[in-house]
């Protein structure tokens, strides 16, 4: 499993997901525009992984700073705040992260620079590396959903590449099968960007799992022929009421899954939970380039004058969701108070 | 509208279907072998395009034959008839054409190679000739069920290109424009071999239909948002008890359609329906290459030692069916009675 995004002394690493599985390549970068960019373009992708990378930019540019006036410091990173909220509008990771950075300039504006920075570092650091100790206990209490012989179904890739390290749906199905459970996993393919077949694939082949690619238009003929005992997939925002924010075809899958009586699990940090949005249809579905449909990989395969339309995520209602899997536990309906409930765990 | 296929002079010619719509180019052959190949490898597709082109096949056969030995000429056009067959296993339409095909051999074994050239030459073109007239009238029929300002969704293509000329589902949407209706149409772009994003934009931008073209995973987010007003669908085989076997991903649509109260129609010949098939759960389902998921025209998407599962159709259960739209009118529930009326009309 290799580690996603990575501090090392003032730069980030990032593993470019746009290039895998065909070529392993890595960005090391100081310069915000680039990641940014790297955001924008997906070459770092997944709910957390977006909410660790803004983090560490946040951080990136506090240590860059030159400077002693705490003013002119608080307003850079407002500024870099500001880029960095601006790249993708869906995944509440990103807000979170950089929130809780300006939480830490609202409450510490009487620091000198050095201190103010040294906290702001601290805090991105320790948001990368807590996620991994989340999806570990996601993983541990998702797994005890499955008993060894399932077979899995996920969509995208809610993987280690989605997150710091590990994966939420599957850190799950890791934690499954490290706990000895034979698993199998239907990988849905994930069109437009593929990150099924380009991210899920690989990552669960690395781990010697199981998997089987399919297009996402077979997913209900799987259902239909009894191949499939349960969805598991990630989420890019959590409404207060349970209803989940997530790849594009995750409402679809949601509702073959309703039809054939399959559960239908969601798993992700408390952190993906929007507690100020109180149901789905407030989340802001982010649409995206015409040509990412037209194209695959520069290949043209559509007439290049027809319309387009490509949100990149839907929304699946509470009332088709079995169950949250979180690192404070499972929250099941009705989930405006489960949620709370894990909200207010300490 | 191009003409798919057509008879000239003893050959066949074809607008080769995996080039558009990047390239237009024509197959002008009198190879049996050449012409199994176009069939196999999808460059003629779509149940009805498929029979009309084994049924002009046998004819180009019978065509080239030097001999006077009428036993002799049976045997080759029976050998003939098993090429063609073993072609492609679900479109019962390439089967019908070449009953059809071996009824003229059987009722006319003791006529002159001559004349049963002749019989079989006329029946091949007539199959060719009668395709548009039946896709004519399949879609007056279909028109019936669309009002101005509706918008369809339709899955793979049931275009001119699926047909003779004309075609089925599009046909009725075809149809309905020529009669003035405003309509707009969603094509979901038909993982794995994209013959919605090919083949149906490019059908309906030449016709000035207004399309948009989207994922097969965005179907159930256009249907939860209001957006679809019905789905049209053609088909490559209907059981007698009116289930459906279609390009995969249409029992999918089929669920989706009736969880958002959607109707869901299919448009189809009579020779599509299989009266010797009770339920689709006697439908061979051709699963095909591994590739054409893991590379797409070429390019590979995926990690080259990952699994595949890749059937090339599904069966929708006819309790999803909203109404089947044949040359001979509209069939409703229960199926067994409604298609067998029309099958004995003349």
């Amino acid at each position: 499993m290799v580690r996603t995004v990575e501090w090392i002394n003032g730069k980030i690493k990032l593993i470019d997901q746009t290039k895998l599985p065909q070529s392993i390549e890595f960005i090391e970068t100081d310069n915000l525009d680039e990641l940014a960019e790297a955001i924008k373009s997906l070459r770092v992708r997944g709910a957390p992984a977006i909410g660790v990378t803004a983090a560490l930019g946040v951080a990136m540019e506090a240590n860059k700073f030159n400077g002693t006036n705490t003013n002119d410091f608080i307003d850079h990173i407002e500024k870099v705040c500001d880029v960095l909220a601006a790249t993708r509008p869906t995944a509440v990771n990103l807000f979170w992260a950089l929130s809780k950075m300006r939480d830490i300039l609202k409450d510490n504006s009487n620091d000198a620079v050095d201190d103010l920075k040294k906290k702001i570092i601290d805090l991105a650091l320790e948001i990368a590396n807590e996620d991994e100790a989340i999806n570990r206990k996601i993983g541990e209490y998702g797994s005890s959903l499955i008993e060894s012989g399932q077979t899995i179904l996920t969509h995208c890739n809610a993987g280690s590449l989605a997150t710091a390290y590990f994966g939420t749906a599957l850190g799950v199905i890791f934690t499954a099968s490290q706990q000895g459970k034979k698993i199998k996993v239907y990988a849905d393919e994930t069109r437009p960007l593929l990150q099924g077949a380009r991210l899920t694939a690989w990552e669960l082949l690395q781990e010697n799992i199981p998997v089987t690619l399919i297009t996402d238009s077979m997913a209900g003929y799987v259902m239909v022929k009894g191949k499939v005992n349960m969805v598991i997939v990630g989420a890019d925002r959590i409404a207060a009421n349970g209803d989940v924010a997530n790849k594009i075809g995750t409402y679809s899958l949601a509702v073959m899954a309703f039809a054939h009586r399959i559960p239908f699990y969601v798993a992700a940090p408390i952190s993906t939970i929007d507690f100020d949005t109180p149901d789905g249809s407030y989340i802001p579905i982010e649409e995206r380039s015409k040509d990412e449909i037209t194209q695959i990989q520069s290949v043209k395969i559509a007439p290049e004058n027809v319309d387009v339309f490509n949100p990149a995520f839907d929304v699946t209602p509470n009332d088709l969701v079995s169950a949250i899997i979180t690192e404070r536990g499972i929250a099941e309906k009705s989930y405006i108070r489960s949620l709370l409930n894990m909200k207010n765990q300490t």
